[in-house]
């Protein structure tokens, strides 16, 4: 009697647990019972726990982007014509490319409908970088989105209730049960979201190193491939770049100094590592897009946005369509930075070895410019200026690090780990690549 | 900043999900935050999976039987001289051991606690099968619980709210999230709730086969050393019997028809095996609690309280004590049985080569003599009669099984269960042995 009867939800559990493949029906009940409440939370958790151990395979993957982005809605950007394409970063430490890169993207003619999310331990976020913007607002309804990446060419918003809401509650399960760290979970929790904006494209910046989620290239590797593939399984075209973030990118690390970091990458400047990620990836957005025959084209292309004033007319006209003041494009100075900045001067002169993204991410937050929970407030002025390279020679009491703060007691607490975040060395160090890898 | 603060309940879900040794501290933190809600039931469940792959070693089992055994009362038997010793059974079909085997003891002087539970899935429960005893009480206050077993020698109650409430949240949860099958936790969950009997030492009957939890020998096995290891290191006495399960235990398998048996075995009688596995474990108690110098003293002294009536008289007194009709025990028909029986008959004449406990199971509880949900009614008088045992001679349409119903309609729907679970042969099968091992 017990055979002829369709399996329990607690044998899906234990199907896992014994290292069974789902089937794909299996994956949406469990995700439809979890949404409904015929699952619960602490069932739910045992078969991420199970799933943890186990894996997922790259169809029971797909399954779980899926059900997750089913049990939402799918943003219908039908009205927006041509090959829209997004970028997703894996988070780290001064990555503002965003910023610069989507407005850029969009005025070399592929749309870019963008959903970004917030800061959460030492990495930063792109919709706090984004309201450092005076009357930017990131919280917009879905007709305006579709209208905005329509008329603009791109949009910059935040997470919805209406996207991915199992993803949303299952990611918070996770982050309370030790089971964030497992490759399969966060592929289906980046492709949900990112399939919900309604793209047709997708670059991923998966990010390596001390200030990056994946730490060693191999597992960066790992989480590359699965993306490309499980969004290919999907019917998206995607590529995935690995880049370094062992070094904060760029110099600017907080959130109004990244974005006027960002805003200079648009006006012909910035630092040289942020403009090489930012054109790597635009470069393969613009091919995705069909905007460009291949990467030097497109990087041509992109070029000439610049230099022409056409990505920055693009951002002015994106931040003003979303409430902002599109005057800071082209005045910089108009993003509010802390007024008190204190020096971390070199001790001793020589070689700049590492600059520590992870202690540098983690001083950011103790300075207010990120959070350690998820409802905490940002102070979107206060930052970090890494002036300090790896390679770069530096004299004894040579500026490392400018902190940028209200005042300069808020300093002391955060000075000796940015101080110890910076190694100087006798000699060069070998030199770190920016780009590590592609992944198609 | 991070490094200087203890470790967060998360992150003890992590060390145990990467293979850590907890403290005992830590496994004692973990309880606690149950009991407090400070850890919800969807971390411990990850938890608990965690532990399902990463296993808990002697000192961590032990820690978490202390943990649940302290999150509620120990019951005081101070106030009972001598070594107080009791029985658990991991359960089967048709064992109804204890109900012979607790007064049996007690009428030899040893003082026998028993909290027992009720049945689930295919195997029964003590007190189910004690509640066929017209007007017989497993509900006491603890105190009338210490003052039966300190007069009459032995009491058996089922398990009370303020006994290890933190092992029944946890089973609870185990249940429903494929978490049961986990030897640390299983032993975990047993030793915390009969260490709050207040006993000096536990004999085990780890039952192995078709129809016990444990399938093989050798898981079984391995749950007994368990048991007796950490019963051992939190100061107890304990020792093991492996017993087969592949076949019911006696002839009688449900509710009023196994007290009924248990109550032959205190007159002298009852099937062979039962008797067998009452006097094994009995002569354990009795050697454990001071009783009998060996075990073939301990087997003399239980036969002479069987002929003396010291045996049945004891089980009269306790029977009375908890409010039932104690004339049962001499008077057995008393006992209110179905009143319909159907014939399942041999299809072939041939040996019994075997009986499977695990359907003959299933089928009690389709008869509605068990539940497949612990909020299930029984019914005490249905049940079956299992006459054919392995290496029995049959002749065909012999009787092999009678089921006692209610109406011949109750039994179509097992009868075929039933036959199929006796298979009959050509050739004698291979004897199996009752007592497999014994783990001191």
């Amino acid at each position: 009697m017990q055979d002829a009867r369709a399996r329990t939800l607690v044998e899906l559990i234990a199907a896992k647990r014994d290292g069974e493949h789902h089937p794909p029906a299996d994956v949406e009940r469990l995700v439809a019972a979890l949404s409904s409440g015929e699952l619960a939370d602490y069932q739910m958790t045992a078969w991420l726990m199970a799933v943890f151990f186990r894996g997922l395979d790259e169809a029971e993957t797909e399954a779980l982007t899926t059900a997750m982005l089913r049990s939402g809605r799918v943003l219908d950007l039908s009205s927006v014509p041509g090959v829209k394409v997004d970028k997703h970063s894996t988070g780290g430490v001064g990555d503002k490319v965003s910023i610069a890169l989507a407005p850029l993207v969009a005025a070399c003619g592929v749309p870019v409908p963008m959903v970004s999310g917030r800061g959460l331990g030492h990495t930063g976020g792109t919709l706090d970088k984004l309201e450092a913007i005076p009357g930017f607002r990131t919280q917009l309804p879905a007709g305006d989105f579709a209208r905005i990446v329509r008329e603009v060419g791109c949009c910059m918003i935040g997470q919805t209730a209406e996207i991915a809401p199992a993803d949303k509650r299952i990611y918070a399960l996770r982050d309370v049960t030790a089971t964030v760290e497992c490759i399969p979970l966060i592929v289906a929790s980046i492709l949900s979201k990112k399939l919900a904006e309604g793209i047709d494209g997708l670059v991923l910046d998966v990010k390596v190193g001390r200030g990056a989620f994946m730490k060693s290239a191999a597992d960066a590797r790992k989480l590359a491939e699965a993306l490309v593939r499980v969004a290919t399984r999907a019917g998206k075209r995607a590529v995935a770049l690995l880049t370094d973030m062992d070094t904060p990118l760029g110099v600017a690390v907080g959130n109004a100094v990244e974005t006027r970091e960002a805003l200079d990458v648009l006006a012909g400047g910035g630092p040289a590592d942020l403009v090489e990620c930012t054109m790597a990836l635009g470069a393969e957005m613009l091919v995705m897009g069909g905007k460009a025959a291949d990467a030097s084209s497109a990087r041509e292309a992109l070029a000439r946005a610049v230099a022409s004033g056409a990505a920055a007319r693009t951002a002015e006209r994106m931040i003003e369509a979303q409430g902002g003041d599109p005057r800071v494009v082209a005045d910089r100075g108009r993003l509010e930075v802390a007024p008190v900045e204190v020096v971390v001067e070199a001790p001793r002169g020589g070689f700049v070895q590492r600059v520590d993204a992870l202690e540098i991410g983690l001083a950011a937050v103790a300075m207010g410019a990120g959070r350690t929970r998820a409802d905490q407030e940002v102070d979107h002025g206060v930052g970090l200026l890494v002036e300090a390279r790896p390679g770069a020679r530096v004299e004894r009491g040579q500026a490392l690090v400018r902190l940028l703060v209200r005042g300069v007691a808020d300093a002391r607490a955060v000075r000796d780990r940015v101080a110890s975040a910076v190694t100087i060395g006798d000699a060069p160090p070998q030199r770190q690549l920016l780009l590590l890898d592609r992944i198609a």
